[in-house]
């Protein structure tokens, strides 16, 4: 029987990794989903934004994000260091150069977390990239997500809420799109595992340069 | 916050329902991960294809396949009864349309068992449908599959060895490929399953209309 290299699930040769962005709404739950997927120990290598924001309780430099001053952020972007990066509600986010470096070098699926700005970045940089967008249950259900946020002030909250109705409108940037609802968590763990696991059977599988 | 009824699950209702054709080269094992999926209570509904060949032990009329004489396959045939037929190896399979009729109806994903030019077929008459294209661990695997059956006389084996070179190269007709190797059937029908949940995330739904 003929050999069919181009398919590397055919040849007996391990699939191509998989850059695999997750993006959504302020507020829709990315962290959380992102922390749920580490712990159950999904097989992929995230991507540690840098940030200017200020450390919540139980977040970890260098794992959750590279917290830094806003005098070092401005710094590597002067330096170029960094891929992408905005600022947003007067902080700074941005992927660093080197952490996309050390990802494409382990050999394992990448997962990238960022706002929908930045997804559309990062579209234009790598199309064959999988954009997954990560939706709230109801309106209802992001307001009060962002209302438990202590570290908003009702300003911020508003600015918020109304971005998010932006961003809900760019969802055609997307290939998929799943909800976090409200105590589901699990449910959106899986179906972004079980897309993880699709993609990686397609018969033209999609190969990121980055 | 507007409103996308553009995408069903951001409306609030249930996705479209799915066509997965489950495909590829005969002995491959299309009836065992079939058996093992329906066996798991995995949500779907099951198009029961009409054939003229013998019944296996073990296999039931009805629910494996609709068994016919070949008589009464070739009066379906006269009565436009089947949305596609095939004689392969002297034994006829088709398509009952009611199956088709039903399968609709039932609200549910429908999944379609199917040889590679059925397959073919079923892409000419309905493209948004989701095609899996299985495929076994090696060519020797394969042919180890068709020895076992002692159904198959050693002339027909070599046919369908040929046969299966031939269909190995139209893998390029499918959108996913799962391999089915030996002794890992609960793999292949994770596999399976998990293009199925990732298909129903789609932003823009594969709708078929049949």
């Amino acid at each position: 029987m003929t050999e069919y290299h181009y398919n590397p699930l055919l040849a007996g040769a391990q699939p191509q990794p998989l850059l695999i962005v997750i993006s959504g709404p302020s507020g829709v739950g990315k962290d959380s989903v992102l922390m749920r997927m580490r712990k159950l120990g999904l097989p992929f290598h995230f991507v540690v934004t840098a940030t200017s924001r200020a450390r919540r309780p139980g977040e970890l430099d260098g794992y959750d994000y590279h917290f830094v001053s806003e005098e070092r952020f401005r710094e590597m972007i002067a330096n170029e260091e960094l891929l992408e990066w905005a600022e947003v509600y007067g902080q700074y986010k941005g992927i660093p150069r080197f952490e996309i470096r050390e990802a494409m070098a382990s050999g394992r699926d990448v997962v990238l977390r960022i706002n929908v700005d930045g997804a559309a970045t990062i579209k234009a940089l790598a199309p064959e990239a999988i954009f997954i967008f990560l939706a709230p249950g109801s309106p209802e259900e992001l307001r009060r997500r962002l209302m438990l946020r202590r570290t908003e002030d009702p300003a911020a909250l508003e600015r918020r809420l109304e971005v998010a109705a932006d961003e809900m409108a760019r969802l055609e940037l997307f290939d998929y799109v799943v909800l976090n609802r409200e105590d589901q968590l699990d449910e959106a763990v899986n179906q972004i595992h079980s897309i993880m696991i699709a993609e990686k059977q397609r018969v033209f599988p999609r190969q990121v340069a980055l």
